[in-house]
């Protein structure tokens, strides 16, 4: 079953000459005429001209680093061909001469765009229709639904989503997929929508580590060259377990799963360490949210302005409280910030990377919002690579996981660890 | 003349009933048929859109704070009912749905949108036709060459730039009106053609302190309450007077006039201390190039994918430079910015603001190259606010100026501080 396949050993048998693209393309589409009647994953897709695309991926060999692998993008991005909606009627027909400077670089290094990918309203408040590919009536998380909900029902081994919040490590942690937000600046956001400047980061998914370190060294421009697995055996990673961190807004079985896990990678070599955090710091994910208020307000005057009416009462309430905050607390959480991460540079002297949790829990058995985003909000305003790594399923059938967080610019040790810890602890989804 | 009029100026000539937006908005339509053909300031004019508005402004009290004031806003910049071309034929018939987030603040508040004004190929390399409205065959700097030349000729009393080297700073010294750009982060770049994101920041020209500071307050809606010109001239403002800074850049009447403005603001109370700013702080003039070539490359892969032959040979070398540029070079260069910050945090502890050149000496008598920006650059990079301030005529009848440098995050002192020294020494052009 080729949709099975992840993008690395999907490219391994483009290589080997035992797959190609058009079946695999063909594959995902088929997949996708099947389950997303049910999942509401895609807002647009592009079944012939993708296929056309896989067909003359055919015929040229297969050295490029993502030949002929379907990518799925997230509307909030631009992609030549398709309008840039951002689940808004006010960008309804907006669309874009060019592709986003991301997608321009996966569809150089041989990617097919199958589509759009659904996403909450301008990838903040008000989510999509999409259901969790576990359980319908459990949120995908958001705002990178249908990214997330593509991934894991195996309708496209690799899609590109966002991060502002929470909204690429927490729908892969409710979907059980890999997700990855690499640090802040490491790949240019050129064509992005823009809620945020502060925040916003392309994030990546896909359902092996392997698979988001390719994806994320072809848009960085240059190979992400992970240490081996080997390496990091030898010693043994340094991890600072931290399941302290933000316990107040973690359910039990949360709790329960990263002492779990944690036990796990110690039984397998890991010299992991207790480590309390500084208690200041996770006042930081409600500095991610004033900051992230106070920006979107102003980014997205120009649709206030011209579409007041266009809006949804939500995203209205929530733009109000941007426009209510003083610059002098914009400006002090921004400095929080700057303290914040001289606080974790002393960790991360000690430490390859910080093991914590994903989310607060399981996807809740709601569509009407996409969750809790409290534990990922404070390393999205430090700017540090996150990982987010299914592990488990839990009790009511849906996915369990862990985050590692690293330091920042040093990503590709953080991918390193994380594929280690992979191959430790059976995988999730 | 209302075209003579400042900002400022004709909004209190307005609010007093003395002049009408239509009529300024005729005064400067006229001015622009006259001088454009010689100058070619602008890219598009939409003549009869803007007198409409103007005639609707009329109708409305004067209460906003730019109410039917005339607005040139840099074509990198979106605004409805015009293309964002960039000076590029990839983006020729580029129409965006909405305004760029600094554009909507400005027409909220009543400005009326003139037209687009040109610039260098995407901000960058290979210049517009524009030329020095004090001469024809200087040129008026870049990228900001029309907002810089409209606002010199009295075409429009304010302009919107940006800056990611010196292209706000360059231009408004060379043209002898008054630049400022604002620290990183204070105005929103939603709708701004993103070249460098670590750099790019929005500019605003006009031909007085006053008159930046009033754009600039509505940019970052709040008001930005100057210090009171009397309460700065108490204490007298404490200068770190920097003409070490890069003076092997400095040209012999740049030098001699930055020691003679020193020498007058000393005489009018300023504090005025000689400062040796640090040897090292000199070579982030040429992080900031590697910086904006390193981005650049990436920013605009979309263009360099699906239309390589549509760039200037210019713009195409210097983003192979871009390209050749080692990820750790880059991050170094970002590092060292960092540290530059730190170096200066010391300075702006004991001083207000810094007093330096604005560029290395009167605009060079060529339109093919739009000038040096190095006294610009390592100050962009920091993310420091800047103001050119026009200070006097040189020999060869082109303005001479000073710039000043303030503190991060401490633009209404800078303002003040400028308006302060405004007073205090002759105007330029």
């Amino acid at each position: 079953m080729p949709i099975a396949l992840t993008a690395t050993q999907a490219l391994a048998a483009l290589r080997a000459g035992t797959l190609t693209s058009e079946r695999l393309v063909s594959a995902c589409l088929e997949r996708i005429a099947e389950r997303e009647p049910h999942l509401h994953a895609w807002v647009e897709v592009q079944a012939s001209q993708a296929l056309e695309q896989a067909r003359a991926c055919d015929r040229l060999p297969a050295t490029r680093p993502l030949h002929g692998l379907p990518l799925g993008v997230k509307d909030v991005l631009d992609v030549q061909g398709f309008p840039t909606r951002c689940q808004s009627p006010i960008h309804a027909g907006a669309r874009p001469g060019l592709d986003a400077a991301c997608v321009a670089a996966a569809r150089r290094a041989g990617a097919i765009i199958l589509g759009k990918t659904a996403t909450s309203e301008f990838a903040y408040v008000t989510p999509a229709s999409t259901r969790n590919p576990h359980h319908p009536d459990h949120t995908p998380g958001g705002s990178s639904s249908g990214s997330a909900a593509a991934v894991a029902a195996q309708m496209v081994p690799l899609a590109l989503a966002t991060q502002t919040g929470g909204s690429t490590i927490r729908p892969a942690a409710y979907c059980g997929i890999v997700g990855f937000k690499p640090s802040f600046g490491l790949i240019n956001r050129a064509g992005l929508k823009s809620v945020a400047e502060s925040l916003d980061t392309i994030g990546l998914m896909a359902r092996s580590v392997d698979d988001v370190a390719l994806l994320a060294g072809v848009l960085a421009y240059r190979p992400l060259s992970m240490p081996a697995a080997s390496a990091v055996s030898v010693h043994g990673p340094r991890i600072a377990f931290c399941p302290g961190f933000l316990q107040a807004h973690a359910q039990a079985d949360a709790v329960a799963h990263l002492h779990e896990a944690a036990e796990r990678l110690a039984a397998a070599g890991a010299r992991l360490s207790r480590v309390e955090l500084p208690e200041a710091l996770e006042h930081l994910a409600s500095d991610q949210a004033l900051v992230m208020e106070f920006e979107a307000a102003r980014a997205l005057l120009p649709e206030q302005h011209a579409h007041p009416d266009l809006l949804s009462p939500a995203l209205r309430g929530r733009l109000a409280r941007g426009w209510s905050h003083a610059w002098a607390d914009y400006r002090q959480a921004l400095d929080r910030a700057a303290w914040g991460r001289r606080q974790l540079d002393r960790v991360f002297a000690q430490y390859d990377a910080i093991l914590t949790y994903s989310a607060c829990g399981q996807a809740p058995a709601t569509l009407s919002h996409a969750g809790d985003s409290v534990m990922n909000r404070a390393w999205t305003l430090l700017g540090l690579p996150c990982l987010a790594l299914p592990t488990a399923m839990g009790a009511s059938g849906l996915p369990l996981g862990i985050q590692w967080v690293g330091a920042p610019g040093r990503d590709e040790q953080l991918l390193g660890l994380a594929r280690w810890a992979e191959r430790r602890l059976s995988g999730g989804a």
